[in-house]
């Protein structure tokens, strides 16, 4: 999907919001426990109801990972469902990976090509062979951790450098000049608020994942305030406050209002900024 | 697998090689072409040829993950292939891993309860509560990147801190404070050559895992040179300069012959060291 594609589904629906569907086996709801395929069918279940409110989804690997060829089927046929159901949807496949290069280039082809997902998230770690093996795919981007949404952001992506500049700004400068403002996101916490505004100096034109509304406890009016341009350049994600708000039979209808609850905010903020 | 475990195997094979199992199916022998099952019956070739040289093996996961639900399958037959057959062979996922603390979570499920591997690599990219959900799991190793062996590593790594402290050694510190010497290697490339030296300072007592010998470049002897500890403290891996060795049918026989190769220099490493 083209930056243009991305704005004009977020113009067009009033909505930068990303559904993280982190689908935990052991949280979905009892009338689910004896479906064979649970994940799946909690899944198609909360992408039927929140697709009118969302722009793009998250699937976060880890979560698929960890039933091996159960959950690996599960992610296929989500990413299936998604793409012939509701194509104008961008899938990001949470995924954190890098490595060397040979090995970014498998898993490049491993996302892009087999699945078929339209972003990967990358760990920027390793440097610059770990990541470019995921660019020279039309349409497909590469979306670099940039300052995470968790505690131990602090540990590392906040050390500052002789030259006084954190590790994180470090890396989008970097991938700012491997990728470009096309093809490259970045992930910026919405835990770290006011971070938001030194984030745009460095990363003006970037469009970024913003994970930790909701259940980490993020504000969303906070990320828009600093961090909104003029193509919104936002994609707010929030996964266990939409999929897990109810554990009922109603989970997929209260999903369903949670999304819109965050849509109309969201509405309001582009509105408000002249975007719509 | 105890660390007394590790270096007792160690010992009785004069090994500390770890054999790297890249299988990439686009340079399979000719003639396993037509198997439908062609990965695992390579690494099963693979592992029966080279298990007396070697105390380790470490699948990476993008060569499996490349192929969804069938590259899964592979990865579970050979683990369980390897436990079933050599059970005292240390395995390690190569995954590098690292996310939020209930993603991390999820992913130590994945890999010590259901695939059930002795070691999973981790990026530390995202901080303490991104490496500490791997710990707790008795017997079970969690290697932290460290200095890697690729190009890339220079680009923030080698950043040294305002008390010009690189951030690898930032990171070996940190871990060293999550982890302990019985739970814990780092990742540090053979191509970092006399960087061993002082990697031995900041990290006297752990195991390393170095891969970079062979196609890559590095030297054993140089790692061996500054990097061994009194039970011995490392596993040095090699990939493709041992599975690809051979591209004909004999490429079992020619793997066999690259390993023991590296286990005989390794012999000689320990004998000359006095651990054997």
């Amino acid at each position: 999907m083209t930056r243009q594609q991305l704005f004009d589904n977020i113009r067009r629906k009033g909505s930068f919001l990303c559904v993280g569907l982190d689908t935990d086996i052991r949280r979905l709801p009892p009338h689910l426990k004896d479906d064979k395929n649970a994940i799946f069918t909690f899944n198609k279940a909360i992408i039927d109801a929140t697709a009118p409110y969302c722009v793009a989804y998250k699937p976060n690997l880890a979560f698929y990972e960890c039933f091996g060829i159960e959950g690996w089927t599960a992610l296929e046929q989500t990413v299936k469902y998604i793409k012939d159901n509701y194509p104008d949807q961008f899938i990001i496949a949470d995924a954190k990976r890098g490595d060397i290069g040979n090995t970014s280039a498998m898993y490049a082809r491993s996302f892009f090509e087999h699945l078929d997902v339209d972003a990967i998230t990358v760990a920027p770690y390793m440097g610059e062979d770990s990541i470019t093996p995921f660019y020279g795919y039309e349409g497909k981007w590469v979306i670099v951790l940039g300052l995470t949404s968790n505690k131990g952001s602090h540990d590392f992506q906040l050390t500052t450098d002789n030259a006084g500049v954190p590790l994180y700004e470090r890396v989008m400068s970097k991938a700012s000049e491997w990728g470009n403002d096309d093809n490259t996101m970045f992930v910026v916490g919405a835990t770290q608020g006011r971070m938001f505004e030194q984030v745009r100096r460095v990363a003006p034109n970037k469009f970024l994942l913003v994970p930790g509304v909701g259940a980490q406890g993020g504000s969303l009016e906070e990320v828009a305030r600093y961090g909104i341009i003029d193509d919104c350049g936002l994609l707010v994600n929030s996964s266990r406050g939409i999929i897990y708000a109810s554990e009922g039979e109603d989970f997929a209808a209260v999903a369903a209002l949670k999304a819109r609850e965050l849509k109309e905010q969201m509405s309001a903020i582009l509105k408000n900024k002249g975007i719509i």
